[in-house]
């Protein structure tokens, strides 16, 4: 790693072992699948307590109605009750489906105006591009789903951490192995977005589709086979988003099922294909997706991207 | 049915007692996936020719490439040979996944001054769609897929006296029955186009997406389940495309496993919530998508759609 990295990486990093600073309390919501088993939602509560944090849990955050947490008309409500809950944190208990559903409900104008910090991932990568698309720079992050990271008897501690890092705005680097390094170094600066890659997909075409340019985009999904992943990086590729980008930043591709037919068609396949269309480098390894250790990544910050060999780091800067 | 829908139906039947009649000259080729076993192409072309087709196969019809039929460079080369060859029809052997790689590489303004009339569906959507927007007027179709329906031992004769008489100009009108029936009557004339759905929202935000208003959209799909189905659907209505419909037409969607978190929520609650959303009525149960009979109707082609009960029929125009 060069000294430039290095330096970079440690200037961003907060420091752990300070046990007794201020945790940033936390809001519990449902903005889309139903919570099936809801202890999971007390489970996650209390490992966020016992990490020092204040925690509210939404009066509908357990609701039902068939796969959706509730009536459409529930989780947008359960929005617009955390951005005046006055807690630091929005935090959603679960993806599933069910944000395309609000997406032309929400007043993203208004919910920008909260001083909450917004996180999820998957479905909710939906209201981050919306917000992104619709409510400017009101903080949005990719990062853990309470019951999914922190409901669990084994609990990844360094999603924890991270995600509380990031939180209390010490976290402002994050680094990751590159497993597909390139010959040349990279040392770029643009604004990071991203999320889950069909949600980010199913949103072309509209109004809450960010228009960035010049960005850093990171991308990830769960149970897609690499036919589908190509045809919608295609797609993004055919509608001009990948040519306007300087890198795309791939995360876990996980639980898909190759076919026979494939014979000899895999992931690694699609990359190589993508990157024979595009210029701007595609780098591999990003700790984002159904993955056990999630990180916290802000969408919509403007981010620094150094990448040495197999030493890659997002350095982002402060909010102002 | 009413005197007014039963004289529109009669007047496009063609009669398919006529035994001697001039049958169209059909290409094979293989614009996407590889045909695994090769000997479906060989007995594809003996139903044709059993039909008193002349039949041609593509030198690359068998070719394999991965999971292609070929390399990109020899599928885009089995178009133009299909353009050249002077036959009447192009015939997809199959689908699969493909098209999306060839996209950028077609010449389809060059491509559609062939008077080949191109046939296929699921994949095939994309070239069918492609041609729409980029290449004007050129006749497509979405019908048959050679190795699907023309192979089998016990093959559809429906399916195949349909495709026949369409290819002949001489069938331009399909009843099917319409299993959602309004209250009120229809009587609407529009563009017809659409195709499998997956497809179809796979080119949204690009330029190869048509911009058809008042138009007839007619959707199928296989092995999505209903919540993939709405979120591809809710893309189209938040895109505005589905309100700038004059009606859409539902053929099959099937192949989908519910899941016990679905708690109710199945195609019917989809396709009535999007109802929801739009003024132009929904109709349902068009002979369209993965099942044994297919119809083959036009794409971007002035199309009357008639209604009335469960009674409904699209009948399209002349050619000129």
């Amino acid at each position: 790693m060069s000294q430039k990295i290095r330096a970079a990486a440690e200037a961003g990093q907060g420091d752990a072992s300070e046990a007794l600073v201020q945790q940033p309390s936390i809001y519990l919501f449902s903005p889309a699948g139903a919570v099936q088993d809801r202890t999971r939602i007390t489970k996650a509560a209390k490992t966020l307590r016992a990490a020092h944090c204040e925690v509210a849990v939404d009066s509908a955050a357990g609701a039902r109605m068939m796969r959706f947490a509730g009536s459409d008309e529930e989780r947008a409500a359960a929005f617009a009750r955390a951005a005046v809950s006055g807690m630091d944190v929005a935090l959603a208990t679960r993806g599933g489906y069910g944000m395309h559903r609000l997406m032309h409900r929400l007043d993203f104008k208004r919910l920008a105006k909260s001083k909450v910090q917004w996180v999820g991932m998957s479905d909710f990568t939906a209201f981050s591009l919306g917000m992104l698309s619709q409510g400017g720079c009101a903080p949005t992050w990719s990062g853990p789903l309470a019951t999914d990271q922190f409901a669990a008897d084994e609990r990844d501690d360094v999603t924890l951490e991270a995600f509380l890092e990031a939180m209390r705005g010490e976290l402002e680097a994050v680094g990751f192995l590159n497993t597909r390094p390139a010959a040349k170094s990279l040392d770029i600066k643009g604004t990071l977005w991203g999320g889950n890659l069909c949600v980010l997909t199913s949103l072309l075409g509209t109004r809450f589709f960010p228009e960035i340019k010049g960005g850093i985009l990171f991308l990830e999904d769960v149970g897609e086979h690499p036919y589908r992943i190509e045809r919608m990086l295609l797609q993004l590729l055919h509608a001009g988003v990948l040519a306007s980008q300087k890198a795309i930043v791939l995360g876990h591709f996980t639980q898909f099922k190759p076919v026979p037919n494939d014979r000899g068609f895999k992931l690694k396949t699609v990359i190589d294909f993508v990157q024979s269309q595009i210029k701007a480098p595609i780098l591999t390894g990003l700790p984002a997706g159904h993955v056990p250790t999630v990180l916290t990544l802000p969408i919509g910050r403007r981010t620094r991207l150094l990448a040495e060999g197999r030493d890659a780091f997002l350095v982002w800067e402060h909010r102002h």
